[in-house]
């Protein structure tokens, strides 16, 4: 999407460890007009899928998912990291490893909320090694739903994450991936 | 406000410790149009102020914000719980002790997103002893920022945190006050 990498390539800044930081638009502020038009584009991509619900997991996911869905017209469910007291009776689990925390955590959603009848897209704002969407899609197939896909704004192509999920059969569109990120520039992968 | 008091009523429920739950539409699981809804009626309540950013905390309060923004046309930023490796630079920083969790965490926000030409408006999910949005004040404060207001979503009046902020002076709009959650029934105060 040629818009969101004009706006990487204009507002994001690389840290060491490979992190790239896109806070001014994205996660911790967030531009609301600009990612509608990534709910618009997330929408256009999955034209063709019958999505009931769309999956995400705290934080950063959340405001991309909320407004993203409007354009679906479906609820949003968001998977929460780590037991809370607030949580009560069934839940599915799956444990993540975060890149960005270096840590592991559990990631839990109320098993009301996501049943054998539902479709689910998810969304999330970034996929490096995967390991967070992997979470979310071994949550989707315990409950017996159908994972239509999975949309993310910024893959880190060089990670390899993506591409794993690609091999393993999932319908992944990412709006920008980055191939590299070296000497403090960023390479994108053409659009496929 | 009548509408989400009749949700309270149909779809809340009452967990030991005067914990309501309404995970069902709110915090969990996102209503998206009914969360539209309250989005309109804060800006209709906030009509007067000028307006430059939304503030509010991970996780539960970002959805609400993000679909409120759209009818400000601001950006939001989101107030993170504890340090994070990917926030760098200069922070403000406050403490906050969570009611549902029962722990003190550390909220921060990068300093490059709230300055003192700022106009603030706060949202949030929940209100119950304050502790939360006292953390966002003193936040807006440090930044020398103009608190325009703050709301709520649910305000749990019986706590006393919302009348409290209001003897200090700061305009509060709660969408829906709940004054006693005795024996498993739902007493709203009368709106204002």
């Amino acid at each position: 999407m040629q818009l969101l990498k004009e706006r990487i390539l204009k507002d994001g800044t690389i840290k060491p460890g490979n992190i790239l930081k896109v806070d001014s638009f994205l996660n911790h502020q967030m531009d609301i007009p600009f990612i509608n038009k990534l709910g618009k584009e997330f929408k256009r991509r999955f034209e063709d899928c019958p999505v009931t619900k769309i999956l995400t997991i705290e934080a950063s996911g959340i405001g991309i998912a909320a407004l993203t869905a409007q354009y679906f017209q479906v609820p949003v469910v968001f998977a929460k990291k780590a037991q809370s007291l607030n949580l009560d009776g069934e839940m599915y689990t799956a444990k993540v490893e975060s890149f960005t925390h270096k840590k592991v955590y559990d990631v839990i959603l109320s098993k009301k909320f996501l049943t054998a009848q539902d479709h689910v897209l998810i969304l999330d704002d970034f996929l490096a090694n995967g390991c967070a969407l992997k979470g979310l899609i071994q949550i989707v197939q315990s409950s017996g739903a159908v994972l239509e896909g999975a949309g993310v704004v910024i893959e880190k192509g060089f990670q390899g994450g993506g591409d794993e999920l690609r091999r393993m059969g999932i319908r992944l569109e990412s709006l920008a991936i980055i191939d590299s990120m070296k000497n403090g520039s960023l390479i994108f992968r053409e659009s496929h």
